[in-house]
């Protein structure tokens, strides 16, 4: 056979590393289209001209394009026999990338644990994103369910890794030369700074993006993500096809502009779910919680432990159930560090 | 609150300036995406080489995806809760843009007009865009009318600015450097220079396009253009989104190359109707009739004032009705300058 | 008349060169959008790094896409009142090309015959893509059938040019520098080598897209193709779109990764036939047979020949009727060399 299935859940051994295909070089092109696909505003991501006046050489690509082109390369090695995908942590955003560097990615198996149902697992893998330098770019840890191939495959010694649920806002790596002394407020479109958030506030972000099939489909082929699911129409009854959940974390992000105009980088990911599927024809809402503030080891430059949720409908701030269930229009709970003025 | 409703009639004081938000920086992908949205193609904004056989450095940003960038910017501070964009005017280029510049926007209040039903008003704003030297790019006039927030809110002292209706073509920019003595018409793909159009003559376009939900949104999330009811479906019974007025200025000058390909350059902006609302699923065509020439402050360009007239549908150069009042099928009838070879 | 509304079949004579409006430069931005509209994977075309290490000074445009640009030139002066589309031949790349250079193109008339019906006839043209600095670096021929504007015109004299049909291995073009040693098949997908394929052999390579609209309208612009029945929904009464071969020859060869990974240059067309229309909502299949293999003159390099086909259903490798017919469901039949590791 020349094409390639997929992996099965026996087929992961613990330790073992994976050298994921294809090298991304990415740029003006990606950049732009992000652009286009969500509505995008953050000013270090918008203009050259504001990220030097951040001390910065130019304007950086996106901190969330660059775990999109880091996770689409998994796809193949890990998730195309996925059931689910349950869960992150531990990402870090370690440098910057700039247009015209190349991304590759690999992930270490870290953990496996085959369901008491003996049809499917769970598989637990660190994921490294490098630049054309060797250097990490970022690095996180994913956990998805994978199918069994083979039914009597013998189940692995089960090996649970210990995550630390949440980045101490210590871990999180400040990009090199950021300095926001000289940061303008106007341009950057809002006022509020790291002091005007309090541990508990919620946000509505108030706007709403209906989501079409090719917008979704354009974005994902863009990670060179290659899950089916997401492409093919003739997998599902009723002819919709499920949207990549990392399109629904840029939709939200972009949309939390209004509000969090001055969140300007993504430097940490404590944990997520994709707790209901999106489709085309969903109009996609967002809110936000802070959950924590913390200085970092750079003067003026803060962090915000941010909750952002997607939802399809319904009520903001509404989350779970009484029985501690996601609420059926909820699509996204996100837990991620940002950087913000002091 | 974090998040900005966006302003009202009574926020609006003559003299004012308002500093708009995000700068961005626009290049080779903004570009790209900008043929991909439209079917452009006008010499100029294709190729380089041609650029430089015209005495460019390079190939420039088209016209009017500056203007979109520039217009994208003052929305949340103008138009948010507009209730209709009433007109343009004296909308001048004044400089070229390059891939890598970097633009901003700034708007000051030139006109406030209460109307008699109390509720809402028409603010006039002068919008200047600038690169990232500071250099002035492109300024116009749009006036809009906007709801009141607080109705008992008392009526500012009416202004309404003196607009001269049409720019005259010595007021016209011409570009530095431009120069058409090597003009190759065969590749710019028609042979008809200035003195081939006559004032009165009326060209069909001949070409449709029919509109998607997913293009009008890219197109108008990559001008960071965030007004709601382009993107958000649920704010209409019939689930389509308003399509952005820009969007139906730019598909009609693109079609517009058939019968117009030597028009390269849109140097002034006389005024614009957006006279009925455009929707997904319409198919566009454009017609245009030659208002006015000139001759210009440089040797061998020459100007033609143009009608551009977008339609979803009825026979082609038909406007108005006995009346005076558009016919339902118009959609755009804007009037501009364009530089040709004289 | 200032608008152009194509060549009739008796425009053409034998001999003519069409010089092509309108040159166009492309690069990072075309780059984007290739693969947001394909799921494009090969390594050669996505990673600059990945390039270096083949010997190449960066990643080169993507091979379809530089057909298509050039393609996209011809049609208002080749096929805007064209019945079909009937074949290609003898297509070469000669050159690769890069971000940033400037394509242009120009065809010689080399065959002509009326049919019987008197109605229409069909047109043989030799297109040649050059870049700015005027090399050559892509020709093909093209036959198509085309309308007669006037019936009475006279036939032409029948010539029918001799078109070898398949390119020999000896013909093929090896680009500048290429170098497989150092070739790196983990980050480029999949291990097969030329070695690895047979003569005979047959891939299906499983993955399935569905098509939007607004995705094959958006890559036919950006090649700047202008055949209205891409575009205009009022053309046919059940509002579909005909969509652009050269849409479906991306797709086809991009979903060929799986399975062919290591194909990583298309280097000759020995023809194609577009078996049916394919219209938005067909989720389009590609499964592909090794029909030659060759050593090229250049040690390391192998070259493939290979039938791929596209559909938009039905089971893999069924092409035919028992007629010769090719079945509803084929869309694509494309013929083309491709080079490999050795």
């Amino acid at each position: 056979m020349k094409t390639f299935a997929g992996r099965y859940f026996e087929d992961y051994r613990i330790g073992e590393t994976l050298h994921h295909a294809v090298p991304r070089t990415i740029g003006a092109g990606e950049r732009a289209l992000y652009h286009a696909l969500y509505p995008a505003r953050t000013a270090l991501q918008s203009s050259d001209a504001f990220a030097q006046s951040c001390g910065l050489p130019a304007s950086p690509m996106d901190d969330l394009a660059v775990f999109h082109v880091i996770f689409g390369k998994t796809v193949p090695d890990v998730s195309l026999n996925a059931v689910a995908n349950l869960g992150y942590a531990q990402g870090r955003w370690h440098r910057l990338v700039w247009p015209g560097d190349t991304l590759s990615s690999r992930s270490e198996v870290i953990g496996l644990k085959q369901n008491s149902n003996g049809k499917s697992g769970v598989v637990y893998v660190r994921t490294e994103g490098r630049n054309q330098h060797g250097d990490l770019v970022m690095d996180y840890v994913r956990w998805v369910m994978v199918r069994k191939g083979n039914l009597d495959a013998p189940a692995p010694e089960t090996l649970i890794p210990e995550l630390p649920g949440v980045l101490s806002a210590r871990d999180l790596i400040i990009p090199e030369g950021l300095d926001f002394s000289g940061y303008d407020f106007t341009l950057a479109g809002e006022a509020h700074r790291w002091g005007d958030y309090e541990v508990g506030e919620v946000i509505d972000h108030v706007d709403g993006v209906t989501v079409e099939e090719a917008e979704h489909m354009m974005a994902t082929r863009l990670w060179q993500n290659t899950s089916k699911v997401h492409f093919d129409a003739t997998l599902r009854e009723d002819g919709r096809r499920l949207i990549y959940g990392g399109h629904v974390i840029s939709l939200a992000r972009a949309l939390s502009f209004n509000g969090l105009a001055n969140a300007q980088l993504i430097v940490g990911l404590n944990g997520g779910a994709h707790a209901n599927p999106c489709f085309a024809g969903m109009t996609v809402k967002a809110w936000s919680e802070v959950l924590d503030r913390a200085e970092t080891s750079v003067p003026g430059i803060g962090a915000l432990r941010l909750r952002l949720v997607a939802t399809s409908g319904g009520a903001p701030f509404a989350l779970k159930d009484a029985a501690g269930k996601y609420l059926p229009e909820v699509l996204l709970d996100l837990d991620y560090w940002a950087l913000i003025p002091l």
